[in-house]
């Protein structure tokens, strides 16, 4: 049962958004009593921060091509699928407006960030600097930045069609050259 | 008193977001009565829609340093500051939230992107073509992902702590790289 009501409150996030979210419409999604969701979590708040924890335990597979850019553009394959999911494509920017407010949201999206994708590219950045292929003393930050940034801007800020396939092989390409540059 | 009005509805996005704001609220904030509102906007859509494409007009200064870098680096400059500002911090998630589920904030809000941000970014990358610092058939679309995504990522998605004064330089120099590995 746990289960249907998570999976109800994906629904109901992309459906109608955190702030107009209710027990009762997530409960109702789920066919089940409201007692049912208030006996496993003690309120809307609770729910959401028990979803977003449990994506990013779920993770992102970590590529292991033997190169920058076959990591890289192994990353920019799964995350570009990811982020067109339809429920990805409402939720992620729900979640980001309500952690504006709420510093508990806020806190989980960043653990589940760091969990998920940053902790990914780090690993890509990590490997590549043991092959040599980029500076020791790489500014990490930063290098997250120019990894997460042109992707996540194209599919979520500007919400473009879906990019061309040459499109990601370009940015991978791109995104080797500012990450050699730094 | 259409200023007072646009002002309160700024400040009250901020403080409750665009799913819980309402005619009320702005009227209270803004000191005026409820049907001073109504008589200017039909509704809390029309208002929101009306302060974005009044943000798109309003833009950006178009920087003309004369080379790829010092205009990006100008962008950057204006950009972070303008990010880190608290309404837009707060408002700019809550419109994409928006965005995702309303498609005449959707339109707005792309129109207002391509017209400030985005506008600014083909500019400096017209002209860099125009001296011969960026290839003539550079894949404009993908261009300004890599110009505006990365420091987006930081200030708007991960909500860092303001970024040193090195990160704007390193961020130039690394996406001139990328612009130039195109």
């Amino acid at each position: 049962m746990t289960e249907a009501i998570r999976a109800a409150v994906f629904e109901e996030l992309a459906a109608v958004g955190y702030a107009r979210m209710s027990i009762e419409g997530i409960a109702r999604r789920a066919g089940v009593g409201k007692t049912a969701v208030y006996r496993r979590w003690r309120s809307k708040l609770h729910l959401v921060l028990d979803i977003v924890s449990a994506l990013a335990v779920q993770g992102l597979p970590a590529p292991d091509t033997g190169s920058l850019e076959g990591d890289l553009r192994l990353l920019y394959e799964v995350t570009s699928r990811a982020l067109r999911h339809p429920v990805a494509s409402q939720v992620i920017p729900d979640l980001q407006a309500e952690a504006a407010r709420n510093p508990e949201i806020a806190e989980a999206l960043q653990k589940a960030l760091r969990e998920g994708q940053d902790g990914v590219a780090t690993g890509i950045v990590t490997a590549a600097v043991r092959r040599g292929e980029l500076r020791q003393d790489i500014d990490h930050d930063l290098a997250l930045d120019l990894i997460s940034g042109p992707l996540y801007w194209r599919s979520v800020v500007i919400r473009g069609p879906k990019p061309p396939k040459e499109y990601l092989g370009a940015l991978t390409r791109a995104t080797a050259g500012a990450l050699k540059a730094l």
